[in-house]
C-alpha cells in the first residue's frame, strides 16, 4: 500500500462530491459567518455511521442516524450556532424539514439526506432563515472548505485532510473534515465528522470500519459515555472510482480501513490541538495491558484527568497523578511491573521511581508535544489516546460563553 | 431525636479521646507546620472504615485497611506533605514501622493502631525525623484542631465539627475531622476522614454505616473510581458513654447512623467549599430517578462535568450543559417528563424550555450558593452530589504546584 497524506485536502478531493456554504445567521459571534453547508455525491451512495449514546439526543442527530443506517445516504447538510437540542418536539419537525428542503433542492430522496447541527442547546432552529439561506447554496468543486467553516462552532480553523491508496493495482482518494473543540472529554463540545470516499465498499463491512476507526481516534480523545447529544460521524462511499464492491474478503479492505484510521486519527488530533485555550497536545499509549478495552480505558482515563492536563499545562513531570489516574482506571495494575516514560525517559522502572533530573524533563515538557507511555507488563494489548493542557483560558472561556 | 450541631467541635469533643500533634519536617510549603499527629482513645475501640479502590494504593492505606477491618483499631496516626505512595516495598516497612512505634508510645497492640498518609506521590518517608518527632507528641484533651491542622495539605483550614445526640433517653457524642481539597472529583486529591464517637456500636453495624454514610457524603463529591492512593474514611467508636452496645434492633440505631451522616455530610461540604481555587458551593438533587444508583450516577455525573463547574464559575445559567451531562450519566432519561430548577425556579418543564428572565438567574447565581433540582419524572429515588466552580486559580495552582 502507498498512501500519500495531504493535509490541504479536503472532502471535495473525492470524485463526485460537491459542497457548497452560505450564513443564514444564526452563529452570530464567529467572524467568519458560514453557518449552513451541504456536502453531496451526485452518484448514489453507501453510507454508515456511529452517533451519540447521550440520553438527550438532538432531533438533528436522531434523524440523521436513522437514514444513514438506512445505508444511502449520499448528502450531509450542516448547521452550526444552535445544536437543535431541548426544544421538544420542534426540533424533530425543523429537521425533519431541512432534510425535505435538502432533498428537493438535490432533487434525491428525503431517505438519502442527513443533518448534523451544533451550538447551544435550548433554542429552536430559525427555519425562515434556512428556508432562505438553504436555496442560495450554490455548489462548486474544490469548496469543501467552506463546508468545513460551516461546521465550525468554538473551532479557530477548519479541520480537514484528504489522502490518495494505492493499493492491489487500484487508487481511491479518502478525504475528511470535522469539527470539535473544548475539552471534548469530560467536556461535553459536539464533535461532527464527515468522511468521504470513491472506493465502493459493502455497506456492512463500511459500517464495521467506522465503529473501528472511531475507536481508534474519535473515541480515545472523547469517551461514548460522555458524548454530546449531537455527535456523529459518518462516512459516504460513492464508489467512483469504480471496480469492485470491496468485502471483508477483499485483499484492499485492510488497507481501505488503515487509510480511513489514519485521516481520523489526524482529524481528531487536530481537534485536541485545537482545543479552547489548549497549546499543548499530549499523548498517553499504555502497553501491555491485559485486553484492549483496559488498554483503552487506561489510556482515555489518564488523558482526560484534570490534574494530568494542569501538569502539561505546567510543564510539571508529576509521574504520581500518572500512577493515581491509572490506578482508577479499569485497567488491572501491579504497581511492581510498571514503567512510566516521559518522551521515551524512564522515569519509572518495576515500579520504582528512578532519580531523574528534573530540569531535563521540564525542558521536554515544555514542547507543544509530549508523550507519556506507561507499560504494564501484564498482556500483549496496546491503545494511545490524546489530550491537551488544561490552560486558565479554558476556564476563563467556557465561564464568559454559552456553548 | 435531638441534635446539636457544633461547628466549631472536634474530635476530641468525644470522652476518651485524646490528639496531639508536631512538626516533623514534611511539610514544607505550608504556613502551619503541623505534619504528625495522633487521634487516640485509651479506652478500647471498635473501628470501621473504607478505603480507596485505586489500584495504585498507599502501603500506609493497605496496612491500616487491615487493621481497621480487623475492628479494634483505637488510635490512628496521620502525616502530611507525604503520601508514602509508589515508593516500592520501603512503603510498606515505613508504615509498619510507624504503627508500631505508635502502638509501643501508647502501650497498645500494633493491630490497633491505624496510619494515613497524604502528599505527594514517590518520595520515601523521612523515617529518621519521624522517629523523633513522634516522640515529641504530648497529648492533650480539646486538642482535635491540632490533629486536624496536621492532615491538611493544600487545605485553607482545618475542618472539623461534632454533634451531641439525645435518642431513647440515652446521650452520645459525635467527633468528626477531614482533609482533602483539590476539584475531588475528577483531581485525585486524597481524602481523608476519622469520625470519633463514644456511643457503644456494634462492629458489623458499624462497618454497615461507615459505608452508607460515605455512599451519601464523601462518594457524592468523589466517585469511587476516581479516589486517590490514599482515600480513607474511619470511625472509632469507644463506648464510654455506657449502656448496651446498639445494634441493628435497638431503637437508637437510625439516629446515630444519621447523626453521623450529618457530621461527614457537613464535612464533605467543607472540602468541596475549601476546593482549590474554588468560591462556589453548587448542589445537585436528582429527584423521581428509576433507582438510587441511578440517582446517585446523574447527581455525580453533573457535579463534576467541567463545563457545569466553569457555567456556576461565571454565572452563567446554562442549562443546555446540565441536559448534556445527565444525558451522559448512566441515569435513563425521558426527555419530554424532565423538570429543570435552578434555586427553584423551573427553567425547564416537560423537557421545554421555560422563557427566563436570564438577569435574574444570572443575579440567583452569583450567590455562593447554588442549587440544581432536576426532576426525572420517572421513579421514586432521589439523591444529592455537591461540586465547586472551576476557577482560572484552580488551573494556575495545580500547574504550579506538585501534589
Amino acid at each position: 500500500m502507498v498512501v500519500n497524506f495531504i493535509n490541504e485536502g479536503s472532502v471535495t478531493d473525492v470524485q463526485g462530491f460537491e459542497a457548497g456554504a452560505t450564513y443564514a445567521g444564526m452563529k452570530t459571534y464567529a467572524k467568519d459567518k458560514y453557518d449552513l453547508g451541504i456536502i453531496w455525491s451526485d452518484l448514489p451512495c453507501v453510507s454508515a455511521g456511529v452517533f451519540t449514546t447521550n440520553k438527550v439526543i438532538s432531533p438533528s442527530t436522531s434523524v440523521s442516524r436513522d437514514n444513514v443506517l438506512k445505508g444511502n445516504v449520499q448528502a450531509v447538510t450542516v448547521n452550526s450556532g444552535i445544536a437543535n437540542a431541548g426544544v421538544g418536539n420542534a426540533g424533530k419537525l425543523d429537521a425533519e424539514e431541512v432534510i425535505e428542503l435538502t432533498a428537493n433542492k438535490l432533487n434525491i430522496k428525503s431517505e438519502n439526506v442527513a443533518f448534523l447541527s451544533t451550538g447551544i442547546i435550548g433554542v429552536e432552529l430559525p427555519m425562515a432563515l434556512i428556508r432562505t439561506a438553504l436555496q442560495k447554496i450554490e455548489f462548486q468543486p474544490n469548496s469543501g472548505q467552506l463546508y468545513a467553516k460551516a461546521m465550525m462552532t468554538t473551532d479557530t480553523k477548519p479541520k480537514e485532510c484528504s489522502v490518495t491508496v494505492s493499493t492491489n493495482g487500484r487508487e481511491f482518494k479518502i478525504g475528511g473534515v470535522c469539527k470539535g473543540t473544548g475539552m471534548i472529554h469530560p467536556n461535553m463540545a459536539t464533535m461532527l465528522a464527515v468522511v468521504t470516499t470513491d472506493a465502493p465498499i459493502d455497506q456492512k463491512l463500511l459500517q464495521d470500519i467506522v465503529k473501528h476507526t472511531a475507536d481508534e481516534s474519535f473515541n480515545m480523545i472523547s469517551v461514548d459515555g460522555d458524548m454530546s447529544t449531537n455527535d456523529s460521524y459518518i462516512i459516504l462511499s460513492n464508489g467512483a472510482a469504480g471496480g469492485e464492491i470491496i468485502t471483508y474478503e477483499s485483499p484492499e479492505h485492510e488497507d481501505i480501513q488503515n487509510s480511513i484510521k489514519e485521516v481520523v486519527q489526524y482529524l481528531a488530533k487536530e481537534m485536541v490541538r485545537d482545543g479552547e485555550g489548549a497549546t499543548k497536545l499530549f499523548q498517553v499509549t499504555i502497553e501491555n495491558a491485559n485486553n484492549i478495552e483496559e488498554a483503552r480505558d487506561a489510556a482515555r482515563t489518564i488523558s482526560s484527568s484534570s490534574l494530568v492536563k494542569t501538569a502539561v499545562h505546567g510543564n510539571d513531570p508529576n509521574w504520581g497523578r500518572l500512577l493515581a489516574s491509572l490506578g482508577s482506571s479499569k485497567a488491572e495494575v501491579d504497581e511492581s511491573k510498571l514503567s512510566v516514560y516521559i518522551n521515551d525517559i524512564c522515569i519509572l522502572e518495576d515500579g520504582l521511581p528512578i532519580p531523574f533530573f528534573k530540569d531535563a524533563i521540564i525542558q521536554q515538557m515544555v514542547d507543544s508535544e509530549i508523550t507519556f507511555r506507561i507499560n504494564l507488563n501484564l498482556g500483549e494489548s496496546s491503545a494511545s489516546a490524546w489530550g491537551c493542557n488544561l490552560s486558565e483560558e479554558y476556564v476563563h472561556f467556557n465561564s464568559a460563553y454559552t456553548t
